[in-house]
């Protein structure tokens, strides 16, 4: 059995739909949120940990995979579920992604990628056909075309071109795609050109794909380009298909994500910022290593019912961090995993109570994003890089 | 209740002996092995995992408390038991130890030590009535006295200087003593010379104390040389105290020590090397990041039941090492703690079962320490420097 989607739900007055996706490991209730665990772990955690926090699926990296340990390996081991201990489902990313932001010296044909890794330098090729033979001895539930992302800040042109080469890639992964119980997943290119994104999402619905990515955001672009394109895709995706929006993750984009019809979402940032001190609340963010905390014997989150919010005082949390302990990065983690898995479970859930639109309307009103300034900067950056084409 | 003990068994043909260590957080059965927790956190692991693994007791550091997060901190927090969440035995380190070997210009005199701290430079003075009361603020189970540490190839006069303003300070130690509730323990000092560890044990049983620690060893001198002192020292101590050997703890030197009749021991080894991929076995260490088990299927140590070998292949534990990931730390730790405290399970049921000596010579046997190389050159140098003095 591939994995099968189900809209379960359908808000009035906004896209926002609760679902649920049937796979070999398990059904995952949607929308829903993956942990990024590109090495074959969620960093600093055990499965048991994730099956605690209420995870049901997690991404891994084909392009990190590949490299180490070797998809022959993991392959040998019985796959990657066996290998990295987790009994619910996987989603690989094909490597398209990192292939083009981390490997350096890279050269794209039709016929595939040569890159260099970024590890050691040695040189490798891939193709569509071998994205999709690797993530099949990997043995994901959903596994994901080869595509080639541009930079955000790419020309016209530039990105035309990355979006039929990836739609000509699309076609090839499908026919090289041979496990009957693996989903493949297409995946929507076409930088920040409405036009291209269209065309995109148009061409690779009529392929007929399990399901169907918006790939290619989140790059350095505003907030308001991202939330604008993925618009732009959604509208043109056939409805009865699972839309995973790649690379975001973020409390706030996570319930805009959602208002737009977005189902599946993975982000390195909530475990990212975690390691750096940064905790989500229902406020925004705090950082756990501002040393007012080292006097605070109340939780990190008052209120929140984490296992390190449950367990431990803020000013431990405090000096964990500020002594670099490892068991300071992981009970961050476990507190930005929980509190995502948490909102998911109440995004849903209002979904099937009909209360996603006042639930939204609250939360965004509450939510006060810490790094506002820092975008607005990136904003206006961007915007004076691009002649203001896009708003 | 302060920590109170009772020597419940003891062997015939050897010093060894089983015991119970009475405390306020629990009986603690002896022999025992103290996880090192320095920084109030046994690195990478939660209080539960030390409970599922077996530990009853854990050290901390008055040193590192001290400077961070500062001892009136922890005292506010309720002390160190409810600071870092577990509810175990906890001995505190006085701190001497750290002064004399983490902290640079310091400067003794009969008063105390001036030391500047390691982490910012600044300036601090700790006397013999602080490092109790920083103690009795921290609230340990057990605490031990200031002592002066000398370095393992000072000359005579200069380690009997230092033997000697320990037993001063051992004094001062135990008449500003005031918790009832905890325990204090005596260092022996004496350096490599019989005749002052005779001496300092001596004197120090003269003057009653709860407990003694033999302290100044495992600091570069050889095997032999250690193992010498702690018998020259546990002859003149009182059978009914306990005995705590000071940072010694590889699984050879626990069964050593105790057959030599110490009760207590303490040690970072077993989880320093952890992290250096160091997994101990029933045959000696092996690495897990040698690559020859980036292809082993089975567990890491065949045969052990500890949650990292139950759970996860080697290949996939050289994996996580090969990429520095963090959960790799934390699996390798989880697993050198396991086999320690099954090490100290076994040494105490054959105690109580009379097969010590039997136990002992088959572990020495099929135990091969693979740093011998490094200690035979140790024990060459060390040997040259003294003259030849210590055999």
């Amino acid at each position: 059995m591939s994995a099968d989607f189900q809209v379960v739900h359908t808000c009035r007055g906004s896209k926002a739909r609760a679902g649920e996706l049937h796979t070999p490991h398990g059904m995952v209730p949607t929308p829903v949120f993956l942990p990024v665990g590109s090495q074959a772990t969620v960093k600093t955690l055990t499965p048991d940990e994730l099956k605690g926090i209420g995870v049901t699926m997690v991404l891994a990296n084909t392009y990190h995979l590949y490299l180490r340990p070797g998809v022959q390996v993991i392959e040998r081991m019985g796959g990657l579920h066996r290998f990295m201990g987790w009994d619910g489902a996987i989603l690989t990313d094909s490597g398209g992604y990192q292939v083009f932001s981390l490997a350096p010296l890279r050269q794209v044909t039709d016929e595939g990628v040569v890159f260099r890794s970024h590890i050691d330098g040695s040189q490798h090729f891939i193709t569509p056909e071998l994205a999709v033979q690797f993530q099949e001895a990997l043995g994901a539930d959903v596994i994901m075309v080869l595509d080639e992302c541009p930079a955000h800040d790419d020309s016209f042109d530039r990105v035309q071109e990355a979006t039929r080469r990836t739609h000509r890639w699309a076609e090839r992964c499908k026919q090289a795609h041979r496990r009957p119980d693996q989903a493949l997943y297409a995946i929507v290119q076409g930088g920040m050109f409405p036009r291209l994104r269209q065309e995109s999402a148009r061409y690779l619905a009529s392929l007929g794909f399990s399901g169907y990515a918006v790939g290619g955001l989140s790059l350095g672009e505003p907030k308001q380009v991202t939330l604008a394109m993925v618009e732009e895709t959604v509208a043109l995706l056939p409805e009865d298909k699972p839309r995973y929006l790649m690379g975001v993750g973020s409390p706030e984009d996570l319930v805009e994500g959602v208002a737009r019809g977005i189902d599946i979402f993975d982000c390195a940032l909530p475990t990212r910022v975690a390691r750096n001190g940064a905790l989500f609340t229902w406020q925004g963010r705090v950082n756990i290593r501002n040393a007012a905390y080292s006097q605070v014997d109340g939780p990190a989150v008052p209120g929140c019912d984490c296992y390190t919010c449950r367990t431990f005082s803020a000013a431990y949390v405090n000096h964990l961090f500020n002594c670099q302990e490892l068991l300071a990065y992981r009970l961050a983690t476990i507190h930005n995993l929980s509190f995502i898995s948490g909102l998911m479970r109440k995004i849903r859930s209002v979904i099937l109570d009909g209360a996603f639109k006042s639930f939204r309307e609250d939360f965004m009103a509450a939510y006060r994003p810490t790094d506002e300034q820092v975008r607005l900067s990136q904003k206006q950056k961007w915007l004076r890089s691009r002649g203001g084409i896009v708003q």
